[in-house]
């Protein structure tokens, strides 16, 4: 059996296996070494997580699991995406029972917790969620790098991994347009990112190809002279 | 627990989740209902997967499997991918073995026999795998045909599903460059039908999004006026 990793979080890990997805690109990676499990749920928020967070971890216990919420509780409480809306303090404790829950049921499961993304607003009124008479955005970028903030604390306090997304993907020249497909959702480039943070931090704590054993030979292990002898044991 | 659903085969299925690929076309397609799980061993031919099977053939039963292989086995026998080579006769009880074995196992499993993609022989002279000072092919189409037509039978004589890749994949326009990159691997167009076939003859047993339960409530079936609602039971 293979060691696994889980990919935990809302639409942007539900999406993750489309094209260019971050989610994909892992499993490529890792083609020979760990199996990448997608538990995406679109639209959840922390809250709805709470109630579904012993369905979603159950079995074995991963290698790694990414933790990729918020984006869906910095929805604005007076715009258009409001049901999904969490307060901003409600949202740190939700993270800190998520990552809480995580830790007691697999304790050695490497947890990343990523920030939500940085909110292109334009892209937000351009691409609406429904019906939006207001012409007003349904999410703000203050309001994502408030949540931001208080899931790099989350990590900080847990002692687990944080990848500041939010921080991280503003870098990036024309972020806006180049790593947000409708100011939310990431395009090829977004999932570049996504997937370039969690290789990076997964490696720094020995989690890599490298050091995980490769599932049965590998054809370069193979004696061309005599194949069979590599599937002896 | 989702179902899920196993890719076996060489390097065509071990390269399915890089770019356009069609495991993780897949993986995105059941993103809410069946795990896709990768076990691709680039190289590998029959006689050699008969010797892992139970290593790879553990756990609980999938829904579904796909196996693909016969790309070595075609491999001809005086050319530089000679290891590689498996007789025709041998493929074909090898091909056999490997169903028995899975039916024996999880009798239940859809099995969908995938046979070899067609061969570009120029593709092979330009992208040889090593050192080639002959110049000559180490594949030929014929050959891979020759696989391709025994990989049916075994479906049709093990009444399993046959995918018949080589035919397919030809009656597309330029499919020599079009569907493969260097002669042998997949192009994203090359990929795209192997998921076309693969859903078809899923659609068609049975197993599509529509009759398989997705995991946790669809944001659609939210209610945006009592979101908890949805987490009672």
């Amino acid at each position: 059996m293979r060691p696994k990793m889980i990919l935990f979080g809302d639409s942007i890990t539900e999406d993750s296996f489309g094209d260019g997805g971050w989610g994909a690109s892992l499993a490529h990676h890792f083609s020979r070494s760990l199996d990448v499990i997608l538990r995406g749920y679109s639209g959840y928020n922390t809250r709805w997580v709470l109630k579904v967070i012993e369905k979603v971890c159950n079995g074995e216990s991963p290698i790694a699991m990414t933790v990729f919420f918020g984006a869906n509780d910095a929805s604005l409480p007076d715009r258009t995406s409001a049901f999904q809306h969490v307060p901003l303090h409600e949202y740190k404790q939700n993270l800190q029972s998520i990552v809480s829950f995580i830790k007691k049921k697999w304790p050695t499961t490497l947890i990343l917790l990523i920030t939500p993304p940085p909110i292109d607003e334009d892209g937000r009124i351009r691409h609406p969620f429904g019906d939006n008479p207001s012409g007003l955005p349904e999410r703000t970028n203050e309001a994502a790098g408030a949540y931001a903030k208080a899931c790099v604390e989350v990590a900080d306090e847990c002692g687990v991994i944080g990848v500041d997304l939010w921080t991280k993907m503003q870098q990036y020249p024309n972020w806006e347009k180049c790593c947000l497909s409708d100011g939310l959702h990431l395009t090829p480039t977004g999932n570049k990112i996504v997937y370039e943070e969690v290789i990076k931090k997964l490696t720094k704590e020995g989690v890599n190809v490298e050091t995980l054993s490769a599932d049965l030979p590998l054809l370069s292990q193979i004696d061309p002279c005599d194949p069979l002898n590599a599937f002896q044991n």
